[in-house]
């Protein structure tokens, strides 16, 4: 039975996981470089260079700090450096990862209060105004936001939060977390009025985890200047002393050549082209599903088609069918792999990552294998899904 | 119009040409060697190994002598270090590498008398017989097959030419060009009796172009003794005088750093789990094209399904449609590079490389960015040839 | 005037910073790792294993966790991990990394005592066991010592901190930065009694900057759960409900196939006779300084041999000259990266990192161009200070 | 004793072969590239601005043609390419490789004479001059030159070869071998009269072994049309009737992405910044050698100081000492390779390559570790050599 065949032991795995994403050769060689100095005149020139660009990814004017650091890391600093034991946040439920960024504020000694919403629809704005106008006092202090929801493949619209942050008049900062959005899906920090911008290395930038930053705007710089959470690795204001304003401690050298090469990348393509390849992509792995949801088969996770994520797309298992069982088979049959539920969807999702180093061909041989590992895993869909993408994406090259 | 949209700029490159082929990150990274002296001990352990591995996948165990080169280096050495000028060779007609190797025989002031066939059936065995037996005076001194035609997708049983050799009691050298077909289709040099074999570095090695090899047996050796034809960069003379018993001049070091991990990978697998995996992937790409072929398409340009090519296939092109036209598309909008049409098939038949390091999705993600290519290039088809491929490679994951 | 010439633009940099250090080719390629899911079984074995290896080189059988992170966050986990707000902790001056970490200490809302010492000539101590036998009622929860201080080139014999401790019967947990030590300096975590040991990447490992981690004792895990500093990113007890026990969010893969890289590099020469280059290495750059010492020429910074450091060397310059002018040339005219002083010792000494992959030519081409540098600037020194150094090694290769 | 030492297993092998040459790591890299189509748009922008750079490093503008092939094949192309059986060559003796050629000219049925030299002085000019004049008859065809000898650390002026035969109204072609010297030497194929100039990738070039190329005068091409010698892998005229103008069968395409990264620092050096920066470090190595010679050292192989090579030095050992047991203890006890004597020099010479990407500490490095080796071996010897090199570097570097 092929569920027990050894893993495919040659040809490039398909990385079709929402994170860390491919990374192209030319990053990985980039990468591959040699210890500097990080005070090196050569190397500042580098990271100098690698500030600016972030920022234009960003589309900030403002204030950026890097950190050596997973995405984690720069959820922590955000917290860390913007408020006060017990101070009040509100978060926006999205899902696997909103959740784990208020159980990281509590872990902080911080008040964490909840726009709930429905995990497959996203949050209905009128709930967090109202939760906004509720708040006479102004004990929230920050709004923390999932831009894109990984664990569930929808898109919070940001504007929206800023819209209900606007409408009542609330003061909170915008706290965003963009790890699986920037680079891949549109985001403005200065112009949506973020105030602090989360990121990482290991998605839409194609880098290697360990790195990740924070945009910060003059209002969160004057709301640091009151925190007394404790901090020293991510304190903003011990970098700002720093040649580098960032990091605390040896500067990631290698990491910052692998930046440049990156930026390079997506302002060769072009931001918005980046952004419409990923909507171009998203939706013919979406009119795949769509496809094989009939016959009972899996089904689209997000029922909310204007929160669609074009960076990952969960897929709802049909009643009684095991996710891993799929997932398992696409690793070990075909070198595919894929993403699996995140806590309480585990085994009920898989999702099929799609951002990054991405284009037609992957996107067609991931949707492929996964129509073959439903067969072998014997769950219930309309075959075909396959063409269903190459018509969609057919359509969209003669549009081009 | 998408034939004129610029190549996708993101994503791999999907390397569908026959020839060189896809390279692992692992023999890359080998490759990348620094430079070392190539009479330096541990180098030689290396070479030394690199070396009986190769005599474990051309299956002999007489004489190997290497040249930096590429095949056609190869070929080269195996002619002028066997023959006299004005000696006489049988060229099995198989398409265009068989020409450019009777080509290169005549540049080089042999006699050459060929074999016809049709390049859509391949040859029959009983002409090659008739023509021996027409020789009684031997004067042909050997006969010349390419193992596998990468131009029109064909092998070429070698096991039928020793059959009609040692039938007809000719004493000629059996020559075999295993360029496309060592390391991915069964090849026994001593069990055929084989005296010749022609390899490159660049095909079922997986490495980058640069090296070749011949293979010679005891009888190839003597009839080398009394070889007049002028040589020295290729004389195996030469060669058997020096340490390495190959190469006349600088060892290209680095490809042999690339050759262990090459022959590792090769053995890890199995030489019979690579020949078998070639035989399922080739098989999906058949019956994908096979569909296609409904409602007047693209069919296999092979008509023997019993000389199919398990390293290449070649697609012939409905009447009034241009190959190059649908390559050309394939490789600006998805980034697949298909192979062409060679010499008299230019502008025919496209081709899709199917050898070395490639595993479902790879084969299934190039099978359709080509259909979407046929639908942009307006050439007719039967759409759904994917799912055909699909729908065998489930059936073949089962029964593994 | 050279001072001016532009960097040589050819030739491999060498890099005489005391860190990070040089990385092998072969750990840069295992680092130039595709993506890979932290989930993935193969990635698992990988990981394993880098544990299980990375507690055979800190010697220890208790817990080790890791973090992305640089030296600086594995600090500040050791801290925020064991100690409540208002904690005691006495710092053993060393020099700028005990200053530091005292500083971060308080940042994080400690209090920190220091026992003061001469940077030249190390602790005395008796002072240490005084302040120790000073607290009786034992408020002082652990001892910081740094194992090796980089910035002045000594080394703290962490057995005797124990040894203060264990005569003083003082119960604070005893807390080692081995961050440019560990793989360069023989250090035994469980047989000296240490309770943190602080590493990272950077260094003794070869590896990049990127990952830092604590091995922790059975001591310090019950000091952990009665901590009450706010923690999450660095959180001991998060960490222990992983799957990966150590990581709060994307684990950096790439650095896991390196740091197996360094490993086997490391085992394979054996970790003692690892110790005894960087000895011997160590001892032809004090060689030849003290030769250059001669003629009012710079001299050895550390004045106690006993606790000359066999992994960085500082250099004292002459009263008048600027340390800078000669990293200045050394770094432009013969792409010779050598450390500054750090802090209070800005201008006043340069330093020669001698740690990680190393070797006799590397350290003779660097000593040999600190020499023509020296000519250089004009400072006054005693030539014929490479000669000492290859006196020595020629001995010390006599002996082996 | 030290001789029986295992090789330093740490730290980057000193690659002090005259050939190959130290590869910079961005050119590593560049190689390390996927497979591409030779005929795919995007790597044909790639060649053809290769084969021009290659142009200006060879200072022509006729044709050049390439080979996959170590350099020797480029000699075998050069001769199957110009002569006919029979034909006549005049070789000036340089030294080994002089003698290879010769040797392999006479394989190919070539009629060869000789200009003897004293392999330490270098050719007399005068009787060239003589052997020229003496061929009334015009039946030497061409005359061989060696510009840069390998085995002797010699260069031999190509002006001088071209005024002779100026001088003496010869027509012979003047084919020059530039294997060592081109990009480490000035070498001006056109303004010389150089009719056709060898070359390889693996010396001044820095690129791996594996490709090679001559450059061929309008003079040559017309010597070629007459040529009857057998010909095919190496063809010119099959060559020209090619897209690439040069290559029979695939071409090597990642060589090229690592040629454009060699164009590209020597260009960004500028050429004759790179022939300083060889005849700096040349001489520094010479006065460490001469320092040496002292006590009955060894003395530099070459006696005649306006011939001395550049590129590379050899080393002549006092009586009764074996280079061998030097080049031994360099490899094993410090990872220093050095050349070895060549042919009839072999144990007499050792060689110091200094050609290609180098730099001070490289040389500096080299020099100590060989002095120490010269201890170790017992070979009487002036000690101090590298201060002698150290004087010479400043003094340039002062003048710089």
């Amino acid at each position: 039975m092929s569920t027990t065949t050894a893993r495919a032991p040659r040809g490039r795995q398909f990385f079709a996981n929402p994170g860390p994403t491919n990374i192209p050769d030319s990053i990985l060689h980039a990468v591959a470089h040699v210890s500097i100095d990080f005070n090196d005149p050569a190397f500042l020139t580098v990271y100098d260079g690698c500030v600016a660009g972030l920022k234009r990814v960003l589309r900030t004017e403002q204030e950026v700090f890097l950190y050596t650091g997973s995405g984690h890391a720069a959820w922590e600093a955000a917290l860390v450096n913007l408020f006060s034991p017990g101070d009040a946040l509100l978060v926006i439920e999205t899902g696997h990862f909103s959740e784990s960024w208020g159980k990281m504020a509590k872990d902080l000694g911080l008040e964490v209060g909840t726009v709930a919403a429905d995990w497959r629809r996203g949050v209905d704005f009128a709930a967090l105004r109202a939760a906004l106008a509720a708040d006479t006092g102004h004990a929230i202090k920050a709004v923390c936001a999932v831009h894109n929801e990984t664990a569930t493949g929808m898109e919070l619209p940001l504007t929206e939060v800023r819209a209900a942050l606007d409408a009542t008049g609330h003061p909170a900062l915008l706290l965003a977390d963009t790890i699986s959005s920037l680079g891949s899906l549109d985001f403005r920090m200065d112009e949506w009025g973020v105030d602090v911008a989360v990121g990482g290395s290991q998605k839409g930038l194609m880098l290697p985890t360990g790195m990740s930053f924070t945009g910060v705007s003059a209002r969160a710089m004057a709301a640091h200047a009151a925190s007394r959470l404790p901090k020293s690795y991510f304190s903003w204001t011990n970098m700002l002393a720093r040649r580098h304003r960032s990091f605390i401690g040896t500067v990631p050298t290698s990491l910052f050549y692998g930046l440049r090469e990156s930026l390079r990348l997506l302002e060769e393509e072009g931001l918005d082209n980046v952004f419409a390849r990923h909507a171009r992509l998203a939706e013919a792995v979406r009119r795949c599903v769509r496809h094989w949801s009939g016959n009972d088969g899996p089904q689209l996770f997000c029922l909310s088609p204007d929160r669609f994520s074009n960076s990952v797309t969960a897929v709802l298992m049909p009643e009684g069918h095991d996710a891993e069982a799929v997932r398992r088979i696409a690793l070990q049959s075909f070198n595919v792999s894929l993403g699996g539920g995140l806590g309480r969807l585990g085994g009920k999702v898989f999702r099929i990552g799609h951002l990054g180093d991405l284009n037609e061909p992957m996107i067609l041989g991931t949707l492929a294998s996964v129509e073959i590992a439903l067969r072998l895993a014997g769950v219930p869909h309309s075959p075909g899904g396959v063409d269903a993408a190459i018509a969609w994406l057919a359509e969209a090259a003669r549009a081009a």
